[in-house]
């Protein structure tokens, strides 16, 4: 009966935290340098704020939470006899547990814009929890790293998010491709061939080029319900090819026939060149069709995040443009363990560990531990009276560099024996002496 | 229709935050410094591991997570017309969220016993959920901050935990008396007096000696059920004075008579007398017999945490003696707040704006802020092209130092006005010279 967490979550253990620290902080420091502000909000929100913000099938993922007291007055024997689980579950609970972190966001906007000051970046680093079936890099509560910025129109903040993803994955020293897309030019694609419900179809489609080659992608179209013509039209498209300014130029003619396909290039083709002329970017960019997450809501640019026009209209607040960026800290996890990019001090802060030979022995090693700490070099003193190879085997197991040995004569003599961990040197030194070895 | 938040939880927006972090992040600090390691476990646990932890109380202040799927499945009509709320949430509930991180640490432990080298030091920092009637300075999520040492015996970890306790509020700037207790002492009152199931009725009418005095103290002592032998007994407890040293001897002989109220004795001067050798407290400490926290669990000294000794039995791994502290971080927002005791650069991070007056200057304010981000000063460029006076106020509204303006004149002789918000007084500067005084 050996004790369990419910599936789909993590332990983390020391390592595993200090690893995932060091990516929280790699993305809160580049978020902080763009002027993002931390806020957080709290795990459970009422499930008025949740219900129908991410469409049928994420109600059914929402963890939800018993009303606490005698929730069953809420729900007679007759009632519970005929009603479904999810009418059930609408009574029986007032509250559940945040699922991303967009919507308590555009809830803390309305809730708080008196206090607000506009444009409003903001970050947020919390877990999320979504009943979804566990598998592999999936989890029933994982971590979002997300920054936003509501009432700006402006571009110049697709620009400097992008410029952000940039910064965070170069500084894990992982090469991506930055892909964008804009919603407004696959409207205009569906606008020119007249269908707009297919647009999934052919996003889908297309992003198999390169696997099945052109005449199948043109076979699925066919196959989705498009006609001859239709696919016909959408060929400069699957074919597209070229510098992110010739892919603009060939969409340019493609969509000359629509006024929102034109606007698209506009504002793809002025984040990429504003972009250019700032000359930081250190990734590759790359203007990609087929990339077209977040269809429910994105209304301009996407990228690893999007621009919505109406993000806290649905609670009241209409007119409010937003555009933001998440990370997915998992993933970036998954990527650093691959490649073993972590930083070589990232694990394993003790950097000295007094072995305990006894009681009047200890009680020196506490005085020299105070004097190590206070010069802020982490410290521990092992606290029971145990074999001495018992003692080395936790330095070693914790990797801890150097070891502290006060017996009887290093207690007669005010000095202590400094054993290096790595190199197995020992000399005999005063606290001082040893403390400046641990430092250089 | 505002939108709200459940009641008992709080948002913290970007002031809220950075003190908080602040917090957070100086506990954090001190922890380490002594050598323990962060963990986290999942915010949900299976209800099997923290139901009959915290008492029924306790089972009552649970949140309880709604089984997903047809949790209905479960229970029948028939029952659901029977059973009661409590025996229902057990059939509609597997999982629930965590009360406190001591019941996760013990099921940490077992579950990976394997994997760990004892003594194991740990600390967590994360919020915790209870469905307490809120009121002023209690809520239904707040954080805890746990520290905890399992697998050893020696008072040598109270001795470093009462260190801690001193080291984190010297820091915070806060003095406080740090009290201590030890529970084998309160046994050894109960057993001299033959009456072990009054010893909380004790400890309470001790506790108001200072306002109540002596006579109203014996007066609750008798309508407590005890006879006049037995709060003749107790008088010289009830009145314990002097130094710390001199309160354990009276202790001493009060409890002769009793193996266990002398063990307690010794422990507590065991650990008195370390510190005071170590000779690095700040805090005044002091024997207070009042403290009573924890009876349930406390096995041996009480301070701001005490010592459990058998910490994962309840998970079918018995011996394991554990010792531990916890920061309540409301409570230390509150007081810090109270004495405005933030360091200065606590809030406020964002160093240097550049107004926006256009889509050509932006571009030049782009380049700009890259350079000033290359050398790690938090920058933020005004992204929409709106009136001056707009673009100030938000300055002014973010407490942001510097403000730069880039005009035409500006762009066309590649510099750049900078202006100190707090002097007011401005200077045309090559972005290098800008950056050296806003670093400087």
């Amino acid at each position: 009966m050996k004790p369990s967490i419910p599936k789909g979550t993590r332990d983390f253990g020391p390592v595993e935290m200090a690893r995932r620290n060091y990516i929280f902080e790699t993305i809160r420091k580049v978020y902080a340098l763009y002027g993002f502000r931390q806020i957080e909000t709290p795990a459970t929100e009422n499930l008025s704020t949740l219900m129908g913000k991410y469409g049928e099938e994420g109600d059914k993922l929402l963890f939800k939470i018993l009303n606490s007291g005698d929730f069953k007055n809420a729900v007679s024997t007759d009632d519970y006899a005929e009603k479904s689980a999810a009418a059930l579950a609408s009574r029986f609970c007032e509250k559940g547990l945040r699922y991303d972190l967009t919507v308590p966001f555009a809830r803390y906007v309305v809730q708080h814009r008196e206090e607000l000051q506009m444009p409003f970046k903001r970050y947020q680093i919390q877990p999320v929890w979504r009943a979804d079936r566990p598998q592999k890099g999936r989890y029933r509560e994982f971590y979002q790293c997300d920054a936003d910025i509501v009432g700006s129109d402006s571009l110049l903040n697709e620009v400097e998010l992008m410029q952000i993803i940039d910064e965070v994955f170069s500084r894990f020293g992982i090469r991506v491709s930055i892909k964008i897309n804009n919603r407004k030019i696959l409207t205009g694609i569906a606008e020119i061939i007249g269908a707009a419900d297919k647009i999934i179809d052919i996003t889908v489609a297309i992003d198999k080029l390169d696997k099945i080659g052109l005449e199948k992608v043109n076979e699925e179209l066919l196959a989705a319900g498009l006609n001859a013509e239709q696919v016909q039209t959408l060929q400069p498209i699957i074919e597209l090819k070229g510098s992110n300014a010739e892919k603009v130029a060939t969409m340019r003619e493609v969509l000359a026939a629509s006024e929102t396909g034109l606007k698209g290039c506009d504002e793809v083709a002025f984040v990429l060149d504003t972009l250019a002329a700032a000359g930081s970017l250190r990734n590759e960019i790359e203007l990609d069709l087929t990339l077209a997450r977040g269809l429910n809501y994105y209304t301009g640019c996407i990228f690893g995040g999007g621009r919505y026009d109406n993000l806290t209209g649905i609670f009241g607040m209409p007119g409010l443009s937003g555009v933001g960026i998440s990370f997915g800290a998992d993933r970036i996890y998954d990527v650093l363990n691959g490649l073993d990019l972590y930083p070589s001090d990232t694990v394993g802060s003790v950097r000295l560990l007094f072995i305990n030979f006894g009681e009047r022995e200890a009680a020196r090693c506490l005085e020299y531990a105070a004097a190590a700490r206070k010069k802020g070099v982490s410290t521990e003193v092992y606290p029971d009276t145990v074999k001495m190879k018992k003692q080395m085997a936790y330095a070693n197991a914790q990797h801890i560099p150097f070891v502290a040995l006060v017996g009887e004569s290093e207690l007669a003599e005010n000095r202590l024996t400094l054993k290096n961990m790595e190199t197995g040197e020992q000399q005999q030194l005063s606290i001082e002496e040893a403390l400046a070895i641990i430092e250089g």
